[in-house]
């Protein structure tokens, strides 16, 4: 297709188009003479994933173009491929490692994870952003003197395995391996405001269903 | 206890204790003369909520008064109450109403709490930020041409009812009706960053699961 077909089938202007190809946030489409290119489906979802990063997540374009990178890098394996899309996405600020609150919750995470039995997330401690985010929230926790006792941690860790599953399930409905990548980055960015927004609405129903609405 | 105490229990500044004292975020002690006044337990959790919405929720002071508002507002039923305080948390911009993904995005979410059996939820739909949250997440969803299921949407709700179950059980084991309250808001901002993480945590696990990590 054309251009300006790309652009009706995406919905996205063609100004907006050609600021992606400039930006390498597109790759460019098959030259068919000086003035004209032809474009795939493959432009068109990856246009879908840049909107989607762009407008939803609004995340900045220098990052776009690193979950890119990873997500286009066909010379690693599938689960450090699609960690390495998720990792680049923005991340809470690094912990302190010289805090107290820091250190004692390196290890509550630690346990938490062999309590688990998450011995595939226990091997990626050094490196993953989430474990490190999981650090900064214990620690939040802990710093206000705030009591959530250790077994709830693992009750809602159990839960999100749960949820995991799901969105692995979900991944691997794709058939490329692209769309695969693309998916695990689009259910990132799109399904984190869902998910609290539904747990919130299972807040209501459950305490209406406890207290009633009077 | 004087401020100086509370200060050193709390980690907060005595500074900006006297400043959250002013934005009336914090009620005035009980005065014992004129230059004086003592301060008790009930100050001390009203501090590290506080704290936790400015420090780790990053609010600002005007919603920080208006969530503490609807939790001392003694006059309203328990679930209305959580509700109120968790309702003037910030939330996503307002759904369009005039777009037609919207449009669509609000037929998605009534059946979906329908099939859920969410009837406390759907008394509510009218009110809840949480229920626009959904509409404005769906509608990302549809306008990106993204075909996530309606049976997955079941399956993440049935999910989170669960979590939100564990949120409300906690939420109980707290004696007082003020406590409970300040525990509700303190789940909100500080377990959604947590269970984020940990949800990332478990898609690495279940990646490294099946597929491995070569």
């Amino acid at each position: 297709m054309r251009l300006a077909e790309l652009s009706r089938r995406s919905g996205v202007s063609t100004a907006t188009i050609k600021y992606y190809l400039r930006e390498g946030l597109l790759p460019p489409g098959r030259q068919i003479n000086t003035t004209t290119a032809e474009y795939d489906d493959e432009h068109l979802r990856r246009l879908r994933l840049v909107r989607a990063m762009i407008q939803v997540g609004r995340l900045p374009v220098a990052t776009v173009r690193e979950v890119l990178r990873n997500v286009d890098d066909e010379s690693l394996g599938r689960a450090i491929r699609l960690g390495a899309a998720l990792w680049a996405l923005p991340q809470v600020p690094e912990p302190d490692e010289e805090d107290e609150y820091v250190q004692s919750a390196h290890r509550e995470a630690d346990k938490l994870l062999e309590t688990l039995g998450w011995s595939n997330a226990r091997l990626l401690t050094t490196i993953s952003p989430a474990y490190r985010s999981l650090v900064v929230a214990v620690a939040a926790f802990r710093r206000l003197g705030y009591d959530w006792g250790a077994e709830l941690l693992v009750e809602y860790g159990k839960l999100m395995h749960e949820v995991a599953k799901l969105d692995v399930d979900f991944v691997e409905t794709h058939p490329s391996e692209a769309e695969k990548m693309e998916t695990a980055v689009l259910g990132a960015v799109l399904t984190e405001p869902m998910l609290q927004a539904l747990r919130r609405l299972a807040q209501e129903e459950e305490s209406g269903r406890r207290y009633g609405f009077e």
